[in-house]
């Protein structure tokens, strides 16, 4: 098993990604290529003696930064460790992919490089995240800003067909991420949305889910437009932050209550660990034809090795020969549709 | 100062309703009335020993419950504890009104029976929010579920005037949710809305507002379309509801951090009362040519009673006679526009 590294994606590229190769490499066993300026990865290792096993450097001289538009990863920056990892997804060299890089590139380069799932409408971006009772994809978190009916149809039979190879699930439940429980609501797009999965036979389909009963373990599979989806991800990640913040100030505001939570810290880590969604590594970019994980833009060397095994495992799965096989069989439906 | 009080609204109506109005009339020295079956809320006060000065009991055979239509309220239940409370409003026998109850016809009744200020297009739910540095305004949070640019527009100019007028900021810094903070980002609707804020002189604009920054004060009032609005105000409430039970059980999983968490009461106290958006009261109904305050379906007496307050508040400020004045002044538009 081989997964390529995009090595000069996100915050702290090359260190961490090399760090969390190396992990990769000594703890699970996966054979790791890594790509950008060799120069400076041969030398980021050599200086952090990180160990060489393993890992096959490949040589591309641009980078692609955040602030870059998403397409140059096609032709102005695909000599770049984004476009190269991409390619060498695509000829075979590797099983799986991960980035942390530029997520409009990713998801440009991921269409139109290596391409998606034949009848694949839109590939989407889809984390999992933890809730009360395990993990729940969400479906789209930001690669559609604008969807149809069928893009979140799609979303859904898609999402529980990785949520059940990668063992979330024997038989996923689908939600609709809306702003009401009942049948009825929502915008015409949800409205829609929600009679096609109701009749999708891929569909475990278990109706609308609000925003406050996401982490009760009520789907494993949270269709969103990429719009809401985007909104919902992030107040999550705002929301985290800020009461982790009041909490720190809460329990540091004297030195009595200092010394009882430096004695808790055994609680608040796994509490911390609880949340912390790259456990399970990054977001899946759903629908492509090869496995594509999107690491987020902070990931830490732990959080990078999570993401090389979820790449792993997703190719080994079989996830991505199942959806090809699912969206070729004829459907039941008017031809010419 | 008489503040109108549905009182039958709410999980816990009524009783918790007339403890609050109790402690409204004893500690802040506002008049109430409150609708509803005399009876039954003769009964309870009877019962629970709520002192009846300042209480004026109004009776209303009917009670709308979460289940019925929002249009009742106009028609088939205008013989309500709500629509009874709304007329009352609406003939100026109370400065201000309250209600907990059914918000699809909080919105039906002010905007059909006590009505709309003159221009407003949409009334909005306006909820306050704690943050890093004090308190935000989410305009819209789930009224309109399909916006126009033009909406959100006026959602910034006239939750602007309410945090001027309620004295949370001199000049305040108004944002649009988005998926970006990029000018270019989000849908269409956003895109035009940006450009109308971003123009509109009577709004102090700061740009588009991530979900990852909402808590991070970066805005006093923050635009969105009610259907993101709606996503991003329960997904909150989802996220804080999840951290807090992994708290309480991170805390409490053996004998010796049960120990210590209950040394720590205070301080845990004081994180959960920075949490608590009740303390504000609840959500403005803005837009409406009189004060209604929606309070919180689960609210206590505690928030009946912060939500009283910010009614009698929200009417002395002459907040709704600025906006009124602002929407009729004639704009340097086009004529017919």
């Amino acid at each position: 098993m081989t997964v390529i590294v995009d090595g000069m994606g996100g915050d702290h590229a090359p260190i961490e990604i090399l760090k969390g190769c190396a992990a990769a490499v000594e703890e699970l066993g996966i054979d790791v290529i890594v790509t950008g300026p060799e120069d400076l990865l041969k030398k980021t290792m050599e200086e952090n003696q990180i160990p060489e096993k393993g890992i096959t450097l490949r040589h591309a001289e641009q980078v692609i930064t955040m602030e870059d538009e998403a397409g140059c990863v096609l032709k102005a920056k695909r000599n770049s460790s984004m476009g190269l990892a991409m390619d060498l997804l695509k000829n075979g060299e590797g099983d799986a992919m991960v980035s942390a890089g530029n997520s409009g590139a990713v998801l440009a380069g991921g269409t139109l490089i290596v391409k998606r799932i034949p009848n694949v409408k839109r590939a989407a971006f889809a984390p999992i995240l933890p809730n009360k009772t395990g993990y729940f994809m969400l479906v789209d978190s930001g690669a559609n800003e604008v969807c149809t009916p069928e893009y979140l149809d799609q979303f859904g039979a898609l999402g529980a067909l990785y949520m059940k190879h990668a063992g979330f699930a024997a038989e996923p439940r689908v939600g609709l991420l809306n702003n009401g429980t009942e049948d009825c609501k929502g915008p015409e797009l949800h409205q829609q949305a929600h009679a096609l999965l109701r009749d999708n036979p891929a569909v475990n389909f278990v109706g609308n889910v609000e925003g406050r009963q996401i982490f009760d373990g009520v789907c494993d599979v949270l269709v969103a437009d990429g719009f809401s989806g985007n909104i919902l991800l992030k107040s999550v990640e705002g929301t985290a932050s800020y009461m982790t913040k009041i909490m720190k100030e809460s329990l540091t505001s004297n030195w009595f209550s200092t010394l009882l939570a430096a004695l808790l810290k055994p609680q608040l880590k796994k509490m911390k660990a609880k949340l912390d969604y790259t456990e399970v590594g990054g977001a899946v970019l759903l629908g492509i034809s090869k496995p594509i994980i999107k690491a987020h833009g902070s990931s830490n060397a732990k959080a990078f090795k999570n993401a090389i095994r979820q790449a792993a495992a997703f190719a080994e799965s079989g996830a991505v020969e199942t959806m090809t096989q699912l969206l070729s069989a004829p459907k039941a439906e008017p031809a010419g549709k």
